[in-house]
């Protein structure tokens, strides 16, 4: 089953940005990419259709929640979840271990694995680290998430350390159930382990040296954008940039703001998902790469010109700001459709920008650019 | 300003089902017809492209409130409704008479007009025949509507007989307004006088008769659908059909669900709207040729079968029951989305072919079927 999936193509030659394919059995996806964000198996407004006119080769859903709704059940019998919605691009599944231990409510955390309730209602349930990657058979997903623990930004650093021990354990666990077992469905499925560790640079180090002994094909960075301070954040990716195999994908979880995918490709970041265009969107706010607005208010109400001149979003460049600004005040659900199709779309855009800049090794230039005109700070 | 709108093609030979064509100068929409509903200027779930590909060459907004939302001042600097919502098919607004009359609240009608307040806000208003024409001149609507007395369907004969008188005095009114004043954005609008008269026969013809020496281009059927009997409702069309002049359409307003169609299409009605099947979408209800679904029910939870089999709606072919049914429960926008698109494209459908019926002169039997197979019985 172990096969060689990523593909470096470039290296910015004054930051750590990189460039490369990764190739799955639905389809390659070209590096760095950010992942839209289908919690239960579809992107808030978008259809399956639509994501891919994005367009994007990838999207990411939750296992946590495709566990409660539909249910593993549901999912094998209509041939896993790229059937159950259409979609013949690549999914990866978050392992859920961030929800669990993020919603309120009861959890507990023992060595076989974490108990929980249900946010929907209240019924419990046990997660281990072989019964996640069983979950992931069930779904299909081209990229599966192990079960870690992924503490709080401000927790103590004994929590921090109880973590990671326990994290690395459990991924052993589960990289041995998944060499053991089989994909339902046909198509390989990936398994990354989840580097944890705060923001302790020794911490992170040794999360990061023993997950990669299971010598996994991929890895990703958990416990951040949950709290800490950004500069911390940035920081604790270097280490993690120095740490993890360059032949390998690293995938960010949960990150971030369109600056902070810039300063953390940057870092050398591969893969990104947030809930943050699809999100801020239902709150009215329209990315664009003149900056960010709000189109709730007054002073879009009389104006005419296109949502975003510079886009090439179908939606904004046929409405106005006046009429997306009507839609929201209406509360008509097209108006949601707008506003998400055009952040996403920024999004992709963004992340394909950042490919051409690191393939013409123009990619720290741009950034900073990017980011002065953005946010005021470069790099 | 004066032209001749409608051209009659066919009348089927066994009931008064029609079929023609309405020319507009924002194209030719061929009858019987169905409108999509946008109240507010975009149909719900809908952008303007889609209502496009449902296929519809028209839909309805309400102008009671668009005025309020986001009101005439920014319609006008939008360059009016159909540039504001980026539509160049035909638009017909209804004036929002039936609004003001069976939303709860206060309103005061005198010989002038009716005074009311905003659903909103709570702001009072008033609207004249001469200012509701005013307002559709500033939404640009192709087909506006009078101001009317909608009384309920279960109010007293003294109250019909008021509200008809009232009526005819304000239509006469408003036709002179009408023709007094000029388009804003250069396209022709026609002024669709409404009839009213309960479900009394005598007092619906004498409607009709005063209305119909206005000499208007179209004529509406107000005042059904409101709470009487569905005999009675069939009972007055059969009415209208003798008393409206032949070679000019009828808009039965409001009206209803499929069969409703049907058995008023039988009955020489053109045009037709309803909320139906957008707002049945809302609850779950699909409309296919089979019957109805509640697609929230426990038995399509592993329906892995299309939508719709029959259908020719892009998302009904390719995603499954069961899907949609997770969709409504987990409350994914795409739900409504996929919901909404059948039924109105199944309404659409329906229309076409009904024409196709007509031109065949084939309407009555193929109705007799449709609706034994729908609902049991006959026309």
């Amino acid at each position: 089953m172990k096969k060689q999936i990523f593909k470096l193509e470039a290296t910015a030659s004054t930051t750590s940005a990189r460039a490369g394919t990764i190739s799955t059995d639905h389809g390659d996806v070209q590096t760095p990419f950010f992942m839209p964000v289908g919690t239960y198996g579809a992107v808030k407004t978008f259809s399956s259709e639509e994501i891919k006119l994005l367009p994007s080769k990838i999207l990411l859903s939750n296992t946590y929640h495709l566990y409660l709704r539909p249910g593993t059940e549901i999912l094998e019998a209509a041939g896993g979840l790229h059937k159950f919605m259409n979609w013949d691009g690549a999914i990866l599944t978050d392992s859920g271990g961030f929800q669990i231990f993020s919603l309120e409510g009861f959890r507990k955390i023992s060595e076989d694995g974490v108990t929980f309730r249900s946010h929907l209602d209240g019924s419990k349930h046990h997660f281990t680290p072989e019964k996640i990657v069983d979950i992931q058979r069930s779904i299909g997903s081209d990229f599966m998430m192990m079960l870690d623990v992924c503490p709080p930004g401000d927790a103590d650093r004994q929590t921090w350390i109880d973590a990671l021990e326990t994290t690395t354990r459990w991924a052993k666990r589960g990289m041995e159930h998944y060499r053991n077992t089989d994909p339902i469905y046909g198509h390989h499925q990936v398994l990354l382990p989840i580097v944890q560790g705060g923001t302790d640079k020794e911490l992170r180090r040794r999360s990061a040296s023993e997950l990669c002994e299971l010598d996994a094909d991929a890895y990703a960075i958990g416990g951040l954008a949950v709290g800490e301070p950004k500069p911390e954040m940035l920081a604790t990716v270097e280490v993690m940039n120095d740490e993890l195999p360059k032949d390998k994908p690293r995938y960010l979880m949960g990150v971030g703001t369109p600056a902070d995918l810039v300063r953390n490709v940057a870092r050398g970041v591969d893969m990104f998902d947030c809930v943050m265009p699809t999100r801020n969107a239902r709150n009215s706010q329209i990315f664009t790469f003149e900056g960010k607005m709000n189109i709730r208010n007054a002073q879009y109400r009389n104006d005419f010109s296109l949502i975003d001149e510079t886009s090439t979003s179908p939606y904004s460049i046929k409405y106005t700001k006046a009429y997306l600004h009507h839609l929201f005040r209406t509360q008509e659900v097209l108006g949601l459709r707008i506003a998400s199709q055009q952040n996403l779309h920024f999004y992709i855009v963004l992340m394909k920008k950042m490919r051409e800049e690191i393939m013409n090794d123009t990619f720290e230039k741009w950034a900073n650019g990017f980011l002065l005109k953005y946010e005021g700070e470069p790099l």
